[in-house]
């Protein structure tokens, strides 16, 4: 599959009091580069997060962070999806700043119909996205 | 060791476009009960959280999800707290809705020296936590 | 009219790199005091938030800030809510730390049909938490 | 003076429930579009968000919405600054999406000593940042 790229500047609000990225900020960041993958493959973003018919919540995430990010701090974040089965595929984050490791982290999304709230195998727009990053389905 | 509970009705702004409680901000919610138990056994928060001359972050954060929550949402968080070795431990967050399960969740920390950036053993208001949450360190 | 009163401690995650509330999250934490003060009237939360057929969107909002707020600080804040006209309401804070003047707010609102994006008077929920509240309509 | 531009697509974490952009993130991303102009002026970020030995809180915020901002919305902010007395500094921010007005926010700024808390003239960096911006002070 390809990597998709984001770059991201650390801003002030990023920062919590001790003057570092606040922890569960960093995940935020790591969605947005999830973002920028869907845009840059044409995704209709209100349609899609949206959640109906088919909604794709997270099941998991996690993250292991190696140093600190300071506000004005350049980041690079480096993104691999993979398949898990017909209804789940999970996505793992390389940080790094200017080469230095920064944090690993990763999500796991499942498509279901957001009535019966049941599995259902992924959306049009879901494959769009996958074919797009070169991932088979 | 003593179970910390600590309660939240989930409000507005915890939401996303989606209408459900975004991902990254029920690990928020998390270190919020992270927070309560410390103010519980008389930290000076400020003066733990400036990170000076010894700092805590977070080194790992992981959140599983099994239900979505909504806005005015009653949520229940126990947390458990565990020594991994003499400068880190660990918090294991159990979140539920009145009684039906929500998320499990995991935050790992790490005490450091905050000019040389290497591991020391857990400062004083620390094992005043501990200790307050019947922790054996 | 009745005033309404929000307690709410300062939490690590509303303070920014500099070590005190961030200027925006204390809009939010403004707007909390405004979710409570619904969740005292009986109001269904998700019902009122997700607009349709009525919204009611914030048109205007303004801080004054006298004091800066650590963590861990003790915030009370005064709610004081006026009708502007048929499709409009306005909410005036008044923050204090133990009588001590942190900073005023004021947030305005409109009622507006959510399809045709035009004003309406206010739907039922809306008068119910005015009717709570005391205040006229 | 010249106008400082900043562009800005709208993400899923800046929506709330109701699918559009929560109003206390709107004023955040104002925050981001001066951050953006403090760079492009070569200003230390860490150091002066520090806030030592000279902090510029914010004193004054408001901003007035005419359009909603959804999901995916380009979305574009003129800065205009303006000196106030020889402490102070105000900046309007014009949000336009693709020339359709979207909100009009101003904040205002006092350059404080951080230990007596009490005003001083602009700090060095500060002076640059308006003089890169051609600003008379």
């Amino acid at each position: 599959m390809t990597t998709f790229h984001y770059d991201r500047t650390i801003r002030f609000n990023d920062t919590d009091g001790a003057g570092v990225v606040y922890f569960a900020n960093l995940m935020s960041i790591c969605h947005e580069a999830y973002e920028a993958s869907l845009v840059a493959a044409g995704i209709d973003m209100p349609a899609y997060f949206r959640g109906h018919p088919v909604a794709v919540p997270i099941t998991h995430s996690s993250i292991d962070f190696r140093r600190p990010l300071k506000c004005g701090d350049p980041l690079q974040i480096e993104l691999q999806i993979s398949i898990l089965d017909e209804s789940r595929f999970a996505i793992d984050y390389h940080l790094t700043r200017n080469s230095e490791e920064i944090a690993t982290g990763r999500t796991e999304h499942v498509s279901i119909d957001s009535d019966s709230q049941t599995k259902v195998p992924f959306p049009l727009d879901l494959r769009l996205w996958l074919h797009f990053h070169d991932v088979d389905c």
